[in-house]
């Protein structure tokens, strides 16, 4: 066995506020893509990113389909339109209307189309820390989409994750085999602008939750002890943190 | 409704480097805790960056459940080393000699423990984009983890996933109710260092994948057509990309 590495390089301020400004900037974005197509350059580094998710026992599940053509993409949107309408039945009257009038996909306006699996069969039968769990593995394939779609912001790129489509027809129009998982179907692409706020909250669908109203403390629903005060306040001072990193 | 504002700022170069030193110098630690405590202020700053994740919805379903006590970490580190026997006795001979040996968690040793749910039944029974696939909730939970590791990373402190744990048995020692998923069991805290690689790879558990091999083209082992060539050859030239980042 050779000697582990330490790694070299520690982050610094700078690399860090940068994070924090990409992670607050990124945005689920369905309606302001371009035509114009991605460069394999940008392409190979955000597949790159994703790669090196977190994985349960290094198994990275996952595959990358990409999809460009015309003809997959209708498919895909057909079997978005027949959900999105059973979807549309399921709200009440009131928020049917707000509901229809959301625009929720850019699958045939994005420039290419991303379905991120997990092969459950991946690295065999027993995994390291999947023992137990056995939603582990689609959980490291969802963080490899999470890395995917903060590089893509921060290559400037729009990214947005169509989850209204009937998961067997997906699996059949893709021909994803049984014990494979179609984790997350993801639109990419240039676009004109990212909105400041998510659209579903500028609409007024749902408010911005405040965090510390979401904080517990040594179990569930557990309050502040005396010693814990002081966090729940900064969390409450910190309310703007987000905002004002968006704006460097 | 209030007009929809646009970001006033872009994404530079340097920000955009930042981010991909971060992605690839994550690690999960376990071994390498150390016992200071983590700043208010830093635990604030991580908590928003896991709270800007994207949600299905905008539901954010995440609650953010800090375990300190000594009391609590001991009932925690004990359903562990149950799974943890159990897990064991599924593997091969030869790799229950390596597996036995593995630091799997650093419950007892981390500065903080932070279990990360997904209510169910937040903001109602019906939530846009969860109609058709009723996971998506948990893996909005996912997303709020990876967010929480990157930013973690970012500020110098090591995360620890620890999965090998009954999922009955954590949420009855947390008196977490039916309908909330605990997705993710998370040790944080200050380190000595972090390993340029992951330790399942140091050890030589699993060797990391070649990226090319996983990315396919239209459908499920769809190979590269002539105009998709350019960029698997890009895939290839790229390989050292994450460790060249890692370095700056």
């Amino acid at each position: 066995m050779v000697e582990a590495e330490k790694q070299e390089a520690g982050i610094t301020s700078c690399e860090r506020d940068a994070l924090y400004k990409i992670i607050f900037s990124r945005r689920d974005v369905r309606g302001q893509f371009l035509s114009e197509p991605v460069e394999d350059a940008v392409l190979s580094r955000i597949l790159y990113a994703a790669h090196y998710a977190p994985s349960v026992g290094f198994m990275q599940p996952w595959n990358f389909i990409l999809i460009r053509s015309r003809e997959m993409r209708e498919k895909i949107h057909s079997a978005f339109t027949r959900a999105h309408k059973e979807a549309a039945e399921m709200f009440s009257a009131e928020r049917q209307e707000i509901y229809k009038n959301l625009k929720l996909e850019g699958i045939l306006e994005s420039a290419v189309n991303i379905c991120v699996t997990c092969d459950t069969s991946r690295s065999g039968p027993v995994v390291i820390g999947r023992t137990h769990i056995d939603t582990m593995d689609s959980y490291s394939s969802v963080c490899a989409i999470e890395n995917l779609w903060l590089a893509a912001r921060a290559e400037g790129l729009g990214l947005g994750w169509v989850s209204i489509i009937d998961e067997v027809e997906l699996k059949k129009i893709l021909g994803i085999p049984e014990h494979v998982i179609p984790v997350g179907y993801l639109c990419l692409g240039k676009v004109s602008h990212f909105w400041k706020k998510p659209e579903l909250e500028n609409v007024g669908w749902l408010p911005r939750l405040e965090l510390d109203t979401l904080v517990n403390f040594e179990r569930w629903a557990g309050v502040a002890a005396k010693e814990d005060e002081p966090l729940v306040e900064q969390l409450k001072e910190d309310a703007d943190f987000p905002l004002n990193s968006q704006r460097k």
